[in-house]
This record gives C-alpha cells, sequence and structure tokens, in this order.
C-alpha cells in the first residue's frame, strides 16, 4: 500500500511516498481502508522529531474509512461499517489498524471528509469541557482561541449540550463572525478589548465557571478576574508564555478556583476508549443530525502531503486540513 | 441561658458571660442541650473582628449535646439523642439550635468531649481528602502540617478509609511522633529534610497523586515537584506566603495537575449537608469503633473561655480545646 513517511527528519522536504505492507489487526482490532485522513499539529512536529529511527513511522494520526476486517468482538464494527478515529501513527496510509473501542461509527448524513474532521478535535473539546472543566447546564464558559479546531468543537458542544452562556476570543474578525455562528453568545476581538471587563460587566462582576485556556502567561491575571466562585479552569495550551511572574494564591483559594493543568499528549487506551464511548453518546447524534457541524479548511488529493503541510505551518487553517486517500 | 459574648470586639479581656434567651428551634432545626463546645480558630478572630455591631454574637462554631426540640421530619433526631455538629454562631452557650440535615448522631462508645472534637477537623480532612483530593484507595498522599487538627484527622482518614501511603510533614518531632501512630508512613521533619526528596527517592521519581497544602509560596517549587501525573494538589492554607514568583505553566500541564484552592469559610447549607452525611456514612462507624480518634489537647470548664483562647492563640494544642458546657 502506498504510504506518506520521511527520508529524513526535518522540513517537508523529507516527505516521502513508499510502499508498505498492509497492517494485520491483532485481537481486539479492526482494518480499515482508509478513505480520508487529517492533518495534525502533531504531524508536523513527528515530521521533524531528530530522535526517531528507522525505519520511520508512516504520519497520521486520525483516519476515516471502512472497516475491512473486524478481530474484535463489537458486530457493530463488522466489515461495509463506516468509521472514524484516531490512530497512534499510520493515517496517512491506504489501510491502517486500530483498537476497536476507540472507532466512532457513523452513518450516510455524513461524508468521510466531515467524518474525519470530528475525532481530534471534538474530543478534546468535550475533554476539556466535560472530564476536566466539569461545565453543567445553562452555565458560564469563556472559550479562548474561538476560531481554532478545538475552539469551534468546544463553542458548539457547548452551546447544544449544555445551553451554556459563551464567551469567546479571537484576533481576527472573520473567526469572530465564525464564532458566532457556531453558537458564541460574546465574542471579544482581544486586540481591541480587554475580554475580562466583559466578562465581568456581562455577569455582574460573577465571572464565569469554566475557562478553556490555550493562552497560559500573558492572560493569567486577566483570567483570574474572569474566574467566578468554584471555577474550573483548564490550561491546555501556553501560546502566550508559560511563565507566570506572580501568582496570587490567595485568589486561587478565595474564589476556590481548580486549576487543571492538561496537555493533548497520550493518554491510556482505557482513558481514550470511555472518552470515545461517552463522546459519541452524547454529541454524535446531534453530528449526525448536521445540528453540530465539523469545520473543514481544505481537502486535497493524498499526493499533497507536503501542500497540506505548507498550510498547517503557514497557520492558513480555522478548520480541519484532509487529505482524500480514496474515493 | 448563660452564653460567652463580648464587650467590644478585641483581646481576651472583651470576652464577657452574660444571659441571653434560650433560642427557639425552626422548621427542619433541632434544639439541642450543649454539653461541649470546641475553640476554633474563627472564634479568636470573631472576637476582634471590628466590623461587628451590637448585640454581638454568641461565640463558638462546634458543639456536641442531647436534642431536646426536634423540628425536623428526622425521627432519628428525637429528643434524647446525641449529636455533634457545626453551627454558625452561638456555640458557647447552654443551647444552641442547628439545621436537622447537619447533625452528626453519635452513641455512648463516645463521650461528648470527644464528639464535639469531630465536626469541623473530620469533615475538613474528609472534603479536602476526597472530594477536592479525590484520593482513591492505595494510592499516595502528601499531608503537611501533620501535627495540626485538619492534619491528624487526614492521616487517620487516608490509613483508614483509602490504605493510602502517607508522607507527613511537620516541625516538632513529637508531633511526628503523633503522626506516625495515627497511621503515616514516612514523617518528615521539615527543619532537617527537604520532603520533595524524600518523596522523589520513596516513590520511584513518581510522586505523590494528592497534596494536602496549608503552606502555600514557600513550599510551591516543592509541591510541584512532589507531584505525580494526573496530582491533586488542593491548596487550603498559605502559612508559607501567598505571592509565588515566577510560576512554570508548562510543568502543571506536563504532569496534568489539577490545584484546587478552597478555604475553610462558609459553603452552602446544601454543600454542608451532603458532606456531612457522606462523611457520617463512610467515616464514622470506624469512629465510634475507635479506630479512628478525635484528638483533644485539653477539656476546660465553661468558665474558663479567656484561658481557653489563650492556649490557641499562643498555638500550644495538637488536639482541640473544649469547653465543658454541663454534665
Amino acid at each position: 500500500m502506498r504510504v506518506w513517511t520521511i527520508k529524513e527528519p526535518g522540513s517537508r522536504e523529507q516527505l516521502t511516498l513508499e510502499n508498505r505492507d498492509r497492517p494485520e489487526p491483532k485481537d481486539g482490532e479492526i482494518l480499515i481502508q482508509i478513505k480520508a485522513a487529517s492533518i495534525n499539529r502533531t504531524d508536523t512536529m513527528t515530521r521533524q522529531n531528530q530522535s526517531l529511527v528507522k525505519p520511520y513511522p508512516i504520519l497520521g494520526v486520525e483516519v476515516s474509512g471502512v472497516v475491512i476486517e473486524n478481530q474484535s468482538s463489537d458486530s457493530r464494527l463488522d466489515p461495509g461499517t463506516k468509521v472514524a478515529g484516531l490512530v497512534n501513527h499510520g493515517g496517512y496510509a491506504e489501510y491502517v489498524t486500530m483498537p476497536a473501542d476507540r472507532a466512532i461509527i457513523f452513518h450516510d448524513s455524513l461524508s468521510m471528509e466531515e467524518a474525519v474532521a470530528i475525532p481530534e478535535v471534538f474530543l478534546t473539546a468535550y475533554q476539556t469541557l466535560y472530564w476536566l472543566g466539569e461545565l453543567k447546564p445553562k452555565q458560564k464558559v469563556l472559550i479562548h482561541a474561538g476560531g481554532s479546531g478545538v475552539g469551534t468543537a468546544a463553542i458548539q458542544l457547548a452551546r447544544h449540550l449544555s445551553e451554556a452562556c459563551i464567551f469567546t476570543t479571537a484576533g481576527q474578525d472573520h473567526k469572530l463572525s465564525v464564532a458566532k455562528e457556531l453558537g458564541a453568545d460574546h465574542v471579544i476581538n482581544y486586540k481591541e478589548e480587554s475580554f475580562d471587563k466583559i466578562v465581568s460587566n456581562l455577569t455582574d462582576n460573577k465571572g464565569v465557571d469554566v475557562i478553556l485556556d490555550f493562552v497560559g502567561a500573558s492572560y493569567w491575571d486577566k483570567n483570574l478576574s474572569s474566574c467566578a466562585l468554584d471555577a474550573r479552569w483548564v490550561l491546555i495550551g501556553a501560546l502566550g508564555g508559560t511563565t507566570v511572574e506572580q501568582v496570587s494564591l490567595m485568589q486561587l483559594m478565595q474564589k476556590r478556583i481548580s486549576l487543571k493543568g492538561t496537555l493533548l499528549t497520550p493518554r491510556s487506551d482505557d482513558y481514550k476508549a470511555e472518552l470515545t464511548k461517552e463522546f459519541v453518546e452524547k454529541a454524535m447524534p446531534l453530528i449526525e443530525a448536521g445540528t453540530i457541524k465539523p469545520i473543514i479548511h481544505s481537502v486535497l488529493p493524498f499526493e499533497e502531503a507536503k501542500e497540506a503541510h505548507r498550510q498547517m505551518e503557514d497557520n492558513e487553517n480555522t478548520g480541519k486540513i484532509i487529505l482524500r486517500v480514496s474515493e
């Protein structure tokens, strides 16, 4: 089968199409004929990882396609079933194996390109909003980077699963328009306005119950002052720096804040399986009904992996960048 | 009835014995004839609170005694029942009312003095270890201030409810001996040893799952390095300062730490009722059986409230200071 790997760790020019053997599913796994594969930030990082040794891995962690062999006991995954999901590597290829309990089954209302845009951003958004953020119905949430993949997913989940009151920030007006369309109540251009003042004004100085924070240090004080009593503040990125000069513990204590650090790095297989199961139950019906929409930036032919990496590395995308592997 | 209140906010000399009317229980409340009352830090702070207005409150938030009138629908609380629990004020008195769902029923195996030593420290220890710290069976926990009221309660709960591996710190060897007797596995005199090195050595560099932190700023880096992956770090005091310089968010994220601030300030009545209910179910059988022991420093006659405040303000106690109100 044809796969994308690298000649040596380095620039996009190191990407190379090779032939490899089709993988064999082990007990508890399914074999998928891949129809579409997503580009993720981790792929461009793997491509440049100087500590890799040969044979270099097949890139790609997110696929959609059709089951062609089911070595699990789950009869819903018999051949012909359409699935999407996360794999540990091997996504830029014609076939891949996946633990059966990580497969997201979908039906004809979704295209292969829409389905492959779901797993990574929606599972991350679900995990941070609900498992870490413990968002309850009608609570208030502040979602930074509202135009990002996880941001757009989180806005939709908070809107349709929780009827939340949603504040979101972004630095470009077209991203704020998208956020508003997807269900954000209050959109804030952080280059023009102070989000903490707006949150304070619109919540009677009470603040929000949950913050999804991709920014870290540079927003520290503003996030702290935006927290309501008993707020959950989920720290999932540090685009604005990792070192906070001064932290006041008294405010963390007085507001009874839970600050929860996390990274989008591998969790255990059991964790992923349980997260996938809950997400499928709660959110997939709304995605299949078209209420919640996967956001796609571009769909490219399989041969154009270099161009796909360029789009990601130039930060051109607001939604997923997708390779179409086969019809 | 005789009560302790204040002439004016200020020193211990302002404490004064007065006569007040016996309170009337409202719907959902019980009236208690008080047998014993505990001294708490909040009492000495109330005594000095310059913003109080007349009539000044009756001091005291923790009592044990016998129900003499039951205005709730809970027939377990009928007259004659022995109870202990937290009240909002009015504890240094002969009678007090209490919401019925905050009463901890106890039996003859416990004396009134033992019972009154339970509510505040054990409910706080239970709340921080389990509700905030989410301690699971056989996990590792680091309990600072192991000789304090909450510390000694937390060590016993972690030992007998969770078979935890318990690290504890204190600054005096006799406190460490008590901690060891109560069930701590590893006791550390922070004046002589670095607790983070000991935690690291004894956990194969993995760290602990839960930290009960009464210290704050001065232990920040050592606590951070003592956290295991997915640790819950409960910040319940800042004896070592409230401002931390140069906080690294990357470590909070990489270790997926939950830092949870809390203060021993009023929570909602519902929260207190639910916490009391769970604590009674899980821990009271072990306390009544004598497996878990309330720790008492001194028992004084009701008339000696000034001496009781002196003992607390001079930090003489390792367990509760108690007033005996009536036989």
